[in-house]
């Protein structure tokens, strides 16, 4: 089943709780919380705070995507705060194994998230505690940028990698994921889809037609 | 004039825009909007974007408290998002002078905080070039701490250093800010008081009422 | 009560157990664990399994030295391994004051170690969170340094300030603590004696022996 | 020939010296000494003057594992301390080929260590200057984890990479090795073992019965 | 076409304008400028001041190699000084496909420099912004190392890669390349030859005879 | 005696040994070589091979300003290329009266350099290991800046502290140092001026005539 992740950090922060009413009832699968320590990524956005906000405003999954240095710091704080999913970097940890199958003991689904210039080497000894990988389809920080078009490669070069080791691991693609992106990222494997200012926070529309649109586009429309 | 200032990261995440419009009403003078970077702090809370979002909702200043690591490299960010005061921390910068100047260059005010164990006297030679001292009175990172008694010292010590320089500096005072601190922080010399949950957003009671109590606590009443 | 506090990184690494034996016999008053992480010091030494294990040994109180950059990292670590006292260092740290505070709500000591140039007005607003300071009389990282004498004065402005504000805190020497400055230093004002080599671990006496001349030099004798 | 290093960090640290004299006796073949920094991994162990007593204690190879950040900086440190074999961890230097180097040009055996989720091309250029490999088969920092059973398959990996190049490199398995580890680690290809509590260091048994046992488990016996 | 790139780390830095017309004079291609942060590698050398002289000096390209972390910091810097091309080494950014991407769009060349243990997968995702490799055959930081002789077979490996993407990317060689390395580097792929203290700044010989030399190997001769 | 000190990141890098040449018939009185790390400051600018290049033109003392983090790390590498007087800054190392002995002990001065903002009380035990401080009157990292006023009380406050501890400590300044700002530092008690554009390299004029006309303000007159 292919999946719509609105990504929070593009809804209207001044009315979070109208937003998410709207998505939920949009039909969208799960929502996408960022987080940035100003360092791996040079901005801020969200906190646990605005998770637990969100955990009382909807039953839908909540994927934390932290993009932080040593995020193996922070897996408690985000559970506790109502944490369904955690994507941790590859890039920001030395303990990738153990802070994954922590994840996984806490009871939330464990992801790995890499950034555009990342090899996928680095998961040839994780895939087994991973859920999800994230693919960084643009570099992360800010929303407004352009899809880098090596990605697709690296979603396919992902998707032959774990149908071969017989596995069950989603890929989410996550940066200018929208109508010229999303039918060649779902050709080559990607089944979860953050939706951002190119999809479900599109301006011009309302994000329950944004959610329409998009999931028109997931299955296969145009 | 005495002013309060609600601490952002405790009002409803979900409703910013009818808090805000609220707090407007009822008086409030000033918006408090707390950075961390789960490493100076071990927690996370808003972003610039953020900022932009409350910018377009209220004409009352924007002051943000940047509790992060080297935040000079952040103030260009929270200037475009439409600071009018930004806070950085002595413990976080070797630049303390040339950020502080930036600060009042691009037209905001200047601030530094100060953790509760630093000594007064990293301020000796930027007197000049500060609008406001934000003394923490808890340790930062957290909403619901205890005031730190010895910290009503530190106010009273910063507002004879700035008599006696005969300068126009305010003080702030940050964590746990309510009926059983504001008398005696006013006393020895606080002039700007950041709502959290002992104040502005305590429990119970609406904004309006609670910003009333505040207000009535700072004029003398209890 | 002048106190003998032998450093365990001076003890024979072979036969603790019959050290610790005879020091306890000696009447010695605690034991002192230096850690290091080779960055604050460029050195390494003991760790939680070592404190562990002479927790067993003694009934006497184990004091632990933190030379750690962010020891908030490291309190429940040794507070379980069975510490009586942990100092951290106030270079490391910037909430100091939180995690005196944590270490006192533990139920242990807290102390603060300061290196041989760090002023003393880093301890202007933590004085009563602290059970005792250690001024450390020699560069911290290797044992056999000579005593630096900038630091009498600054055990007797240390004493001076701690009478002046009432307080009941001990002073702490460590480093070259023997015959040449045992006498100085407790007539500043220090009341806890780190025992090294010059003292306690003088090589060609044993330690029953060390222990006697040391005692007997915190008494007035030569 | 397989070899069996006893991890000191599991030995009894009150009789070091007679614990060594019982593995010496019970014909053990190197020694394991593990450094930490509490940064690369949240704890801390032993240091240079512990190997310097083991030093005097065994004439049989101290193989000391760096469990730190930038271990350049300490390889003159254990060199001096008496050290026959450092293995530093390929995700803590950005100079492996000439710490290596150092390693082997001052005349000891230079090892890489590699956390659970690191992938083997890290060694692509480097196994010239290789002696052996430690394969961390749990995550470093505390003893009595599991067994990563991902890692049989990077024994193998890196077994066939040393035999493709017809190198003379020994593979060190270290983390939970012991009856139910030992025998498919050592078909995998590994030759030296880390003992620890699930091995050398069993509770209920002597020092001397343990490594019969685990001796015995290398020669193929159960 | 084969190039000569004088590092001028190694020019006589008393009369830099003197050995700069030499040079240009005697035909080489462009110039290799290192810029060293003491942390990546432990040395100190020239800064974007020094650029914008040599700017001045020369209409050659300047190429320079930023040996520090996190060089997307310094981007704007040299790229105001002067530069034509600028290389970043792959294990200093988090960021390495959107500071390749950067320096294009500032109109300059684009290179990555790996260290001699840097395995090339680094590139795998990133050749497509990438203008130029820098192999370093030496480990960065000082002038008068031995080349690495397993960087042959990463600079033909690099090539098989590049030809086999059908690309047009140069590769650079940096470190010891002079009698002795320059056939066999020429043979496996490299095409831009750093010349330091084994070429054009070989003792006995003035700058003309040395780049003559260097030129005539380059062409096949001895 | 008043000196001269000229900074020799604002000379002709293409022609030093014509710069210094002239400089030292001038008159000057020592060379001042500013190190930048890009990370303490964000800039880069000379190392170790410009020190020894610089040694071999002249018999002038040779003043090492080290900007950098962690500058224990570079005394050795700065000694042996040739430096008379090295100068930390206090920000930067933890070890702040260790470093300055070894500088000492090298048979070197040792000088400790202060940003604007730090405050004197960082000198407290320190005073008795110090050949000269180093009065930062901008903020360092470029030339051309501001004289920071402030400055001018840090001055006499260090020359009032250095003569009511009777020591021979002389104080050097350093940062927009010409005309408007050199009487008014000599009055407070300045004895070294590090000469910079504003002085010895001011545009227009001869260096020869720059430094005449600096003599004539340190001897009093406009």
């Amino acid at each position: 089943m292919l999946k719509i992740a609105p990504s929070l950090m593009c809804t209207d922060l001044g009315n979070v709780e109208k937003d998410i009413k709207e998505l939920d009832e949009a039909g969208i699968d799960l929502y996408h919380i960022d987080i940035m320590d100003g360092t791996f990524v040079p901005n801020f956005t969200l906190g646990p705070d605005f998770v637990k906000t969100v955990r009382e405003l909807t039953d839908k999954p909540l994927d934390i995507h932290i993009m932080a240095e040593k995020p193996e710091r922070f897996i408690d704080l985000f559970h506790q705060a109502g944490s369904d999913m955690i994507a941790i970097h590859a890039e920001t940890t030395n303990n990738l194994q153990g802070t994954l199958t922590k994840i996984q003991d806490l009871g939330m689904k464990a992801g790995v998230a890499i950034n555009p210039s990342t090899p996928l080497d680095v998961l040839d000894y994780v895939y087994n505690v991973i859920d999800y990988v994230v693919i960084m389809t643009v570099n992360p920080g800010f929303a407004g940028q352009t899809f880098i078009p090596e990605m697709y490669d690296k979603i396919a070069n992902l998707k032959a990698e774990i149908t071969n080791r017989n596995l069950n691991i989603e890929i989410m693609v996550d940066g200018n994921i929208g109508k010229d992106t999303i039918p060649k990222s779902k050709e080559k494997g990607a089944t979860i889809f953050v939706g951002g200012t190119s999809s479900v926070y599109k301006s011009g529309l309302s994000l329950t037609e944004n959610v329409k649109n998009t999931r028109n586009l997931l299955n296969g429309g145009e």
